[in-house]
């Protein structure tokens, strides 16, 4: 690790309008204190190069355990604030960056949320996002560990702007990124592990990756905001029921344009610098939110209108 | 054209659960009555090659007038039903196909709409759709000409299944396809007119044509529905102020997937068979529906939440 003042000599000062973000992709072991380990030394790697605001994936202190349902696998799960925390809100602190950090919640016995903490740059915690979209398919069965989300859509004021948080599942909701954006956000993160069965991979593999990129694109483009989905590497689970995670981490500018992509199978850090003057650019351009027309939307709370 | 016996024997019988749609993407002069002309012969091309809904682009019956702001403009708009309808019906009727056409509506003095009128194969109206959101940009003066609809969002059962039909400017909001879709249409027809400004193309338009067909694969994705953007070709206008159209009329499937795309520049007929079968499969792998938080999308009657 370069110490700190190397490090600030390193990288361009950015104006208050700029701010860098940095999407940690990894391989999750076993060893939950080693993945913890793992993310800690990802997220030095990604300040050094100038991140300031740094996004884990999802879960990312154990493999991905939806894949089976198993009571204990409950003990995976910590309060907030807990141990995570407790490590990573000194590590913003020390390194000045906003922490974005994907946990197993444990709120109280037989309650449980997969929740998302932002730390800001001092340190503090700014508070929290509770995954409100919770899929349930086979190998992702969330449903039997989290309780849907009671917080709603949020923004969060951290040192380097106004970010909200959805988490994975979410990213199939154009509704949910409305909401987040309309907060005020400049970037919505997404956490996420995402993977393709094996037996499935050569004949859907290709349209799947497509699809999640496409959708997520797609709200960058309808709210004007960049969008930064992180996402695991590797093959976790045993060969015939295992998953393989897509990795392709990646942001796109509020255009729907993708500026960067991680691969589909290697660790890697993005780091991208962000503009809110292309926020301002693309919304003067295409002025969507302009023409919303919200005194027909209401229907919308339905489950089906047919 | 061939008679409807040949035209019987060349085309394969189709169950229920499949239906072909036929895109009509052209040019369009200065005459009205010559659009509509060579609409109604597009219209029998399309029914020759086995199409059962044929869908027009945006405002075909005259070159695209909003690019100025020009009272003797409303000359244009005729009442429905109309002119258009009264051609329109019978030839449904005579070909046994739905017409989705996009007509300048006059409703009253000082009151015009842009709507869509659905026809069934039998030759009757079935309704209509008014354009909800109304662009106002350089070169797509709508605001000045076009009183947003009040109709909301609605289906159409016609004989080949339940359509929706929602037009252009409408297709960057995901809110109107959603409600498009819980009314349980198997379809989303986007009559639509959008070019390119000669002087933004070489900078920014493989930009704006990729987030225009982005943003509509991502309705399919969303919804499990399937999606057809019917646009024109051609330049209108004088040369430093006119629209470069930029066709590329497509189908995307019920995973997002276009499965039909036409060229930039040149009239062409596209004729796709759809199948229920694809929705339900897409649906039940990717359960987007299933998960929606119906309890927490209130706010997004909002304008903004900041």
């Amino acid at each position: 690790m370069p110490a700190s003042g190397e490090r600030a000599a390193k990288i361009e000062p950015v104006t208050p309008e700029k701010f860098r973000i940095g999407l940690v992709q990894t391989r999750c072991g076993l060893d939950p204190d080693a993945n913890l380990e793992l993310a800690t030394s990802k997220i030095r790697e990604a300040a050094s190069k100038g991140a300031q605001i740094v996004c884990l994936e999802e879960l990312f202190r154990s493999q991905y355990f939806c894949r089976e349902e198993d009571a204990r696998l409950f003990d995976l799960a910590e309060s907030i604030p807990g141990p995570s925390t407790d490590r990573l809100c000194p590590l913003a602190a020390e390194l000045g960056v906003v922490i974005i950090a994907s946990l197993f919640e444990k709120r109280a016995p037989g309650l449980y949320h997969n929740t998302a903490v932002i730390i800001d740059a001092d340190g503090t915690m700014l508070g929290m996002y509770r995954k409100m979209h919770i899929p349930d398919d086979p190998l992702f069965f969330e449903k039997f560990y989290f309780t849907p989300g009671d917080l709603g859509f949020r923004a969060f004021d951290t040192k380097f702007g106004r970010i909200a948080t959805l988490v994975c599942w979410d990213q199939w909701y154009p509704e949910a990124a409305r909401l987040a954006a309309l907060t005020g956000a400049r970037i919505l993160f997404y956490p996420t592990a995402i993977g393709w069965h094996p037996a499935e991979k050569a004949e859907y593999g290709e349209a799947q990756h497509d699809a999640w990129k496409t959708a997520q694109r797609a709200h960058a483009i309808a709210n004007g905001v960049y969008v930064a989905a992180v996402n695991r590497v590797g093959f976790e689970g045993p060969e015939d029921r295992g998953l393989e995670f897509w990795g392709a981490s990646f942001v796109a500018d509020p255009f729907g344009r993708v500026v960067a992509q991680a691969s589909h199978d290697e660790e890697e850090i993005l780091v991208v610098e962000c503009d809110e003057k292309v926020i301002e650019e693309t919304r003067r351009g295409w002025p969507f939110l302009r023409d919303r027309r919200i005194d027909a939307y209401g229907p919308i709370v339905n489950r089906f209108l047919a």
